[in-house]
């Protein structure tokens, strides 16, 4: 008799709305502006961004119902499959059922269309024929330029310099969506120009890609700003990933007693947990939540939680979260998708409520869960998912040492085959330091900028 | 409404047998010993050969048991998902249907690991400890690397050197599997060295590759060879691909008029197309078939049906089938996959019975047709199977011309991912020349051995 190891839903079982989890949590502190120390209002914020998305990042709906059009092109790969990783199990030996909840097989290969898509068609809604982008390694460019090409609007993404000519393909992969992939710093834009002035061979950032996406919305109103990570709206739009989750675990009359994901800005760690801890806040079964971060950017593990800008130029309003600074640099570890000095304010504020706890590990170590991932299940994981693999491993383990026989749910959150130059580094023993000093985190903290009249 | 895009089978709707149309067609020509010209027996190919595999490859049998254990394998990723490509419909403003099989969701991200899980299982069960394979772009290489290390085997894979250098990826992941990946000629065995005194910069190619692996399994009976395409038994295990197809297309009350794959070795294609001809051969529904080769390798459009070896440095038995000579050297197209002199005896025997067109596309033609699916479904296709998406849009556009409500269903049988540098290239217009001289075709048809005794 066939073991079951992937567990699929319907298409009738793809969520209809979306869950927002601010409806169920104590109100956070809101958004400010930096200038005026006044907190940014909706009108604030459709300069850049489209209504819809606007109202979203400011509910406090429960349920927001995901427009038809959407729900037509998630259709194509969700709901996505859950997998029980049996082999793995047997491997470690372990009593514990270890669940994972794959995205790896939506288009462009990772979660981020889950955002991509509604973030695309509510543009367009709003009659705009542009969105906007700044991408690191390309996951989220290639995500916005897959969404474009299916609703035929232009796409602009900014990419960091060094991502782009390092690992060309995702810059291919976005240009033959036949969307525009622009290097920065750029010539395109103020920013752009000013930077290279300064700075001719400088090799990008994220900052600089940010600044530089923002300058084209600020100068054209037919295009639109799209996030990738950390808002409100963002975290949102990923909960399809927890809800199917969910409905999975129930359809096998099973529940998680831990659900991990890896945390970067959060937002896929947002959409695996969140639709579990709104069942816990409903009166319903507890849940551990842990968010794993790399031990190079430990923004939750040794972070402060304070008033910070989510960029490093200073563009974006100020919002209470953990943060390293804004003036963190982090080493350059593979899991590019994790370097982020602040985290969404929804998981921080979560994690501040006592509803989820975070660990940091090595790159190395979360390789070496990758690896042994790998031959045990022949699933390739991206970087940036090995360290939540990394702790489902370490809690199979402990439940193999209590003989508790634990559920693990864990994120998968996109595939490696765009980063097996890590791994062979990894094999290579020639993976860079990815070890942070004490001085790097304190030229951090202290980037911080303080906030007149706001109590951190 | 959502409409439906993806069609779903219940893990009990996994194929229990394999289908063989050998049962189904007149007998084939035996293949032969080159040196005596006597039909090769099961017994000559149980020296490299697991004997499971080697009944299979002779057999008559129309139905034959998928072992439980490959099929707990199977499970992880079977059945696959087809798909109806309804935005690439209205893109061409077609009446016809499209839909596509997709197999890139499998480890390893193509069809292969269809045979490489059970032709490793049957060497496990055989006793040996080591699997051995040859490979060019990786592919197959990497889906044994897959399945040994599942069954906890050793596996030895000579890569052609030059694609083990210029597209390293591949090889590191048949090293995180943990298997051994040798870049071919090497110095491992007698003809690597023969070839590399000869000589010393010699780019590889499969021929030698397959002559080091055989080598390898002559000098070591603890090792067993693997086949990634052509042989009987490959076409087999590729059936549940076909079979699949039909059920999904049943439970929508739909039936292809035409089938198209893209034709290398042959296994995918057999794999699609066998289980319909089947029906058909059992009085069932007619349907056309549709073999799309690249016409830098116009193996069944422009080859001879005559007795000839299958490597091009004649280790291999002589085996009627199309061929354009074991001595004829292909343009570098990025199609790696099909780059096959000659096809599987099974194709071919049921292309020269009228069961089954061909036609050759072009590089450009092909690349051309992948963006367009790209731009539409957001799938990315491996350059092999954009010449199936071709033909597919080719006969769609004629369904447009004619009115012709047809249902046309073809083989996606990877993702592009590691392609990405071909994609690129053929943005940039500067994908090598892919014709291929009428002197180059008379010289590979010249090398075709003459085989006394024996009626090609």
């Amino acid at each position: 008799m066939t073991e079951q190891v992937r567990f699929q839903l319907p298409q009738e079982e793809l969520p209809t709305h979306w869950y927002n989890i601010a409806a169920d949590l104590p109100p956070m502190a809101p958004a400010i502006n930096a200038k005026t120390g006044i907190p940014i209002t909706p009108e604030d914020m459709m300069r850049t961004t489209a209504p819809a998305l606007v109202e979203q990042e400011f509910s406090k709906e429960r349920e927001i119902a995901i427009p038809e059009e959407v729900r037509q092109i998630y259709a194509q790969w969700r709901p996505t499959p859950m997998f029980r990783a049996r082999r793995l199990e047997r491997e470690l030996n372990t009593p514990a059922r270890i669940y994972y909840k794959y995205e790896g097989d939506a288009p462009t290969g990772s979660f981020k269309p889950n955002s991509s898509v509604p973030q695309v068609f509510y543009n367009k809604q709003a009659g705009r024929s542009m969105v906007v982008a700044d991408t690191g390694a390309g996951q989220w460019g290639a995500a916005i330029a897959f969404a474009a090409s299916l609703f035929d609007m232009k796409a602009k993404v900014f990419q960091v310099r060094v991502s782009a000519e390092q690992k060309p393909h995702r810059k291919t992969m976005m240009e033959t969506f036949g969307s525009e992939c622009i290097p920065s710093p750029s010539t395109e834009t103020a920013p752009g120009r000013a930077t290279l002035a300064e700075f001719p061979d400088h090799p990008g950032s994220l900052a600089v890609a940010k600044s530089e996406a923002l300058q084209i919305v600020f100068d054209d109103p037919d295009a639109g700003y799209t996030r990738g990570s950390a808002a409100n709206h963002v975290c949102l739009h990923q909960t399809v990933i927890g809800q199917e989750a969910k409905r999975q675990l129930e359809l096998l009359g099973d529940y998680p007693d831990i659900v991990i994901g890896c945390a970067g800005g959060g937002s896929n760690l947002a959409g695996l947990a969140f639709p579990f801890l709104g069942e816990k806040l409903a009166g319903g079964r507890d849940v551990q939540l842990l968010a794993v971060e790399p031990s190079a950017c430990p923004t939750l593990t040794r972070g402060r939680i304070a008033y910070d800008h989510s960029d490093s130029g200073g563009m974006t309003p100020l919002q209470r979260m953990h943060t390293l600074g804004n003036g963190f640099v982090p080493p350059p570890v593979h899991a590019g998708g994790l370097r982020a000095h602040s985290i969404a304010p929804l998981i921080s504020w979560v994690v501040e409520l006592g509803y989820m706890q975070a660990v940091a590990e090595s790159q190395k170590r979360a390789f070496e869960a990758g690896v042994l991932f790998l031959r045990a299940e022949g699933v390739l994981a991206a970087p940036e998912a090995t360290h939540a693999i990394r702790a489902a491993v370490d809690e199979a383990v402990r439940c193999r040492e209590t003989g508790e026989e634990k559920t693990i749910l864990f994120g998968l959150t996109g595939h490696g085959n765009f980063d097996l130059g890590a791994y062979q580094r990894f094999a290579a023993g020639t993976l860079p330091d990815d070890s942070v000093s004490e001085e790097s985190l304190a030229v951090g903290l202290a980037s911080i900028p303080e906030t007149p009249g706001v109590q951190s």
